[in-house]
Order: structure tokens, then C-alpha cells, then sequence
């Protein structure tokens, strides 16, 4: 198949089957920056949902918010939503808590059998995570982990050419995402991503989870094993204890990524993949403040594709909601999630044996 | 300090003290393509030295890359040249042999009381190379190893501007450099690089030394520990077993590099050093067949710097000459490929532990 074929249209829908339906409407559960500057501003944006309910931990931040916002009907409090408040308002939630709290949100929304967009990391540790997957699984509802990168247009075509085989067999991979986290994101050193208890971890959890999972989505492959180095110094990650990571995974077929992670580092992300016949690359990748970039090195040619920025949170919803409408099962169920769970308890497992060989 | 001073002259010599000196008469010691290809051309075009004698296990090869090479006063044979032949028309002597030969060549050159440049990596094991440099230190000869990269002006302006602090505290590096050794470079399967007995390995040895290397030199340490994990599939590569590495050292200060190479992979190669402040990339950055690419993330802005290709082995050549001429101790000498050598053990050491933790 021509490199054409995949690189026209960049930024189509290659997942979409119907042109209208719904709108989905979906509950907000978490009001922090996130949801506000870009949740909300997405789905508005979208086909096929519309935002109904937002719940927050406070009532007069989510009547305020809600007042604020257009299609909104109900601003609710984290008590209100467990007690069912306005359960006739919402078909759908969308959980954009603290880590730790993602479980009893999606227990009551299970329990409302309502379907469950739910941010990640899934939770703070494997057994937590299995349990929100068994929730969902027994209440019937569909639970989808919301992998923004996997609506990424730019990885959506990396995936595309490497399934092909038009980079060869994929051999290396090399990604890194780094942030400042207490200068570019929040200054507080109180934050709940610092507090091991609500986050699980700093680094790892938060953003390791991009090489990690958008490795494993471009390959189409899970790791089968683990080496890593986490370490610490600025006294602000003291309690949670990863402020740099660095990980080895292997794939079968003996492919190897090396990536690495840093809440303490310049803004900055990539991730390459290099296989026997060619080598691709996006970069800036991970980043929801930056654009996409998108290179392309096969046949003794080198490709930087420029395309169309699209919003990977717009995107992630209309998926979401598509599956719901057309009854299809979302890539990223709960089992996918529950890989990274697994796979990032043993980056911290590999990483406290410490036992890198000294030169 | 400015970026602009770093930036501006970016291919100067920043080493060169003389304007004129020499010339440094070389003797060339293994007449492969490399030799013949690349080193004889960059001599010719050096400003202080010249090639007079070649050294060929071949008599007939000598003789004729001699006469078909100007200013070459001699070509001899492998036991000529250990018989002392022509010893009064070289100064110092370039070895470019297969790995397990650099020694006795080293042993011969220092019994002549030739200074040596001895290509990298510079043995087939630690004790080997440290014999090679207690001989040069007895002799009293100067010993260099030849990185090329050091002579790179993208990889002299990385350091200086990692060194005057202007990307703050490095924290990640990332690197690669993979090549597909049986269809780029030699097709031949029984090549020497394939033969651990005078490669010392295929993967980590010949190319995994340039990610090492090169982040060594721009961040100004040494590793303190290494994770590694190396794998073989394709048949060439079963007697050496390292056909695909991905290794992780840790330097002083919590730096984490995550560097991955192969020899059956698409030719690619880069270094990426992320600092507090910003992050420079140098891209493509260590086969000899492409240009360099050098790009920079700092206060904001990023910059794709354009300039002017030099000849690596040139400038090595004379850097290498300039050291003997005004008496200078050449950056890479043979403690700095020492370094090298040990963490490069250490690397198949920490491989051959197989211990990454299964998911």
C-alpha cells in the first residue's frame, strides 16, 4: 500500500460510522483546570455529546461553573452525585477526579448504570483498578479509559503505517515526556499529584503513562517485561518519591523501548519508533499545549508532515459517544487500562530493587 | 552569556591555538573502507598532518593504496610494521584494525615511540585496553581514541551550552543510533564485527558506544550504574549475541539516560539532553553517511539551526596532530576510553543478568 494512502486525509475519522446521533449526555465529575479550560470547551465542540450535569466537591463552585455554562442543567456536589441527584439528566460520566477517587465514582455511576469515560490512570494500584473494571462489567455498563493520545490524528497514522509494515518490523522505540509540573502546570506544593495517597505516584502514573501507552499503541503489542530507575531530589516529591523515571520495556518480537519521564524537567515529549525499513517520528507528541509533529523516514526519504491540529479532547468524546450510539466495544476498555496499571506497579517494583550494576 | 556567542562561528576550531605546525606524519594501520574511504581523504584535506606510510595484512593492498595515494611514501605489510620497516617516515600511527588488533599494533607503535590514535572502541575487553594504555604511559607516547563525534561541531556547541548552564541542570538524556550493519555496511556475514573474538561484541561495542560516548562528552561525567538488556534473533548475529541493546546509566546528580542501538534496525541516530531550562537535540547525530542536525528549546523559542557540514575525521586528524604539536593532552585519551570500555562490560554484565521483571 502507497505511503499516500495513509497520509491523505490525516486527520479523518477512520472510526466513524454514522453521521448523527445522540447527543450523549454526560456528567463531569472533577472541576479542576482541566475540565473547565478543556473538557467542557470540548464537548461543546463535539458531535455527538452534550454536557448536562457538573458535579463538584464543592456546591458553589459547580452552581457557578454550571451557571457559566451553555446546555448545562444541573450543578451538583460529590454527596448529590452519589445520592443519584439529577440521574435523569446524564446518560454518561465522565470522571476527571484526583486518581484515588476515580473508584467510588464509577461504583455509583455503575450503580446508576450509567457508562463511564474514566481519566488515567485508571486509580492508584492494580487491585483498585480491577475492581472499577468488575464494577462496570457486572453492572453492564461501558467503561472507556480516556487515552486522549489514542484520538491523536498523528498517532492514529503511526499506528496505521506500522500495521502496514511499511516501516519494516518495528525493532526500537524511544519516547520521553517531561514537564515542569509545580512551574508549568500547578505551583502547589500541597497538590493532590504530589500526595501519594490520591495520586499513586508523581511521575510515572502521571506521565510515564504516555510512552508507556502510546507505545503500546502503535505497536499494537503489550510488554511482556520491565527494568527501571526512578529517582528523586527536589524535596516537593519527596512523599511520593518518583520525580524522574527512567524504563525499559520489551515487546515480543524482542522489540525494546527506552523511555522517560520527568515532572521536574522542560516541557517537552517525543516518541520514535524505529523499524527495519524506517523510522517515524512525533514530536512534540504528548503535550496537550503543544502542537503535533509528524516525520517520516522510509525508502531514503525524509517526510515532515504538516497537518491540521485537531482537538484530541473533541475527538475523545465523539469516540466515546460513538461507541455508545453504534454499540461498539472502546479500544481503550477497562483490560487496557488494567495493563498499564500492571505494567507501571512493576516500573515502581523494578525501580525499588535498585539494583542497577555500578561502573 | 548569550546564546548568540555560542551559536555564532558554530563550526570553529575552539581547540586550535597554532595556525601552522607539522605536518604530523601519520602511518595508517588497516587499509578497509574506512581507512581508504574516509580517513586517507580527511588527512589530505588537513592543515597538520599528512599520510606517509600504509599498513596492510596484505602486501599486495599496501602497495597499491600506496601508489595510488599522494605524499604515501610507503606501503608495508602488518609484519613489516612490527619489524619496525619505515619507522623513520611516520610520527604517529592511526590504528584501524579490527578491535582484537589494536594491542599488538598499540605495543609495536609504543616500542617506536610513535604517538597513536587508535580508533574506538579500543579493545576487545577492559584488561586488554588497560594494557594498551599502560604501554603508551610506559613508552611515554601520547595516546588519543579516535571519537569522531568529539570533533563535531553540533556536539562541541551542545556541550558548551550545557556547560554554561543555558538549559539549566540536564535531567534526561534519550539516544539512539541504529544501522542495518549486513545491508549498509558490509554484507559479508562473516565479517570481522560479527566474530566476538575480534569484535568483542557487535552491537554495544561498535555503535551502542556512540549514545555512551557522546552523552559522556556533552554532559562533561561519567555513568555511576547501568541497566541493559540485549537481544538476538537474526542468525549473522548469534556468535556475538548483541544485534539490539537498550541500556540505561545513571550519572552523577540523578541524570537518567536511556540510550538504545541496533545493527539490524533502520539507519537513524540521535541525542536529546532535557534540561530544567530547555533541551537541545542533535538530529540526525552519528553516522558518518548523514549531515547533522542540531535543535534547540530554550526561554520559549525553538530553534532548527542550520550550518555548514565539516569533515569529522579532519578535524580529528587535527586536533589530534595540534595535541602533539603544541604538546597538549588530547581530550579522549586512552583513561577517557577506559571508561568506556568498563561501562560497556558492565552493560553486557547487567544484560546477561536477564532480570527484567515480567509483567
Amino acid at each position: 500500500m502507497e505511503l499516500s494512502t495513509h497520509l491523505s486525509g490525516f486527520t479523518r475519522r477512520d472510526w466513524q460510522a454514522i453521521e448523527e446521533g445522540g447527543p450523549v449526555r454526560l456528567a463531569m465529575v472533577g472541576l479542576g483546570w482541566w475540565t473547565r479550560e478543556m473538557a467542557i470547551p470540548a464537548v461543546e465542540d463535539s458531535t455527538f455529546c452534550e454536557t448536562t450535569v457538573l458535579v463538584s466537591g464543592d456546591a458553589e463552585k459547580a452552581g457557578a461553573v454550571a451557571r457559566a455554562t451553555d446546555a448545562v442543567e444541573h450543578g451538583i456536589t460529590y454527596d448529590e452525585f452519589h445520592d443519584g441527584v439529577a440521574a435523569d439528566a446524564y446518560d454518561a460520566v465522565y470522571v476527571v477526579t484526583p486518581n484515588a477517587l476515580h473508584l467510588p465514582f464509577v461504583e455509583t455511576a455503575a450503580d446508576l448504570s450509567k457508562d463511564v469515560l474514566c481519566e488515567k490512570p485508571m486509580e492508584v494500584s492494580v487491585e483498585r483498578a480491577g475492581a472499577l473494571v468488575d464494577r462496570c462489567a457486572d453492572a453492564g455498563v461501558t467503561l472507556m479509559i480516556a487515552y486522549r493520545m489514542h484520538a491523536e490524528p498523528a498517532v492514529r497514522r503511526a499506528r496505521e503505517l506500522l500495521d502496514a509494515g511499511l516501516l519494516g518490523e518495528p525493532v526500537l522505540v524511544n519516547s520521553n515526556m517531561s514537564q515542569r509540573l509545580l512551574r508549568d502546570v500547578n505551583p502547589d506544593p500541597d497538590q493532590w499529584r504530589l500526595d501519594p495517597d490520591l495520586s499513586g505516584g508523581a511521575t510515572v502514573m502521571d506521565i510515564g503513562l504516555y510512552p508507556l501507552n502510546t507505545t503500546r499503541f502503535v505497536l499494537g503489542a503489550d510488554p511482556v517485561a520491565v527494568q527501571a530507575v526512578v529517582r528523586q531530589s527536589h524535596e516537593a516529591f519527596a512523599d511520593v518519591g518518583d520525580e524522574h523515571v527512567a524504563f525499559t520495556l520489551e515487546f515480543p518480537g524482542d522489540v525494546l523501548a527506552t523511555c522517560t519521564a520527568s515532572q521536574n524537567a522542560h516541557q517537552s515529549s517525543f516518541l520514535r519508533v524505529t523499524g527495519t525499513e524506517g523510522e517515524l517520528s512525533v514530536a512534540p507528541a504528548f503535550s496537550d499545549r503543544q502542537p503535533r509533529g509528524f516525520e517520516l523516514s522510509y525508502g531514503g526519504v525524509t517526510v515532515d508532515y504538516d497537518f491540521e491540529r485537531v482537538s484530541q479532547m473533541r475527538e475523545e468524546f465523539d469516540y466515546f459517544a460513538h461507541c455508545l450510539l453504534t454499540g461498539a466495544e472502546p479500544y481503550a476498555d477497562g483490560e487496557h487500562g488494567l495493563v498499564d496499571m500492571r505494567v507501571m506497579e512493576r516500573i515502581y517494583e523494578a525501580a525499588d530493587r535498585d539494583d542497577a550494576l555500578e561502573v
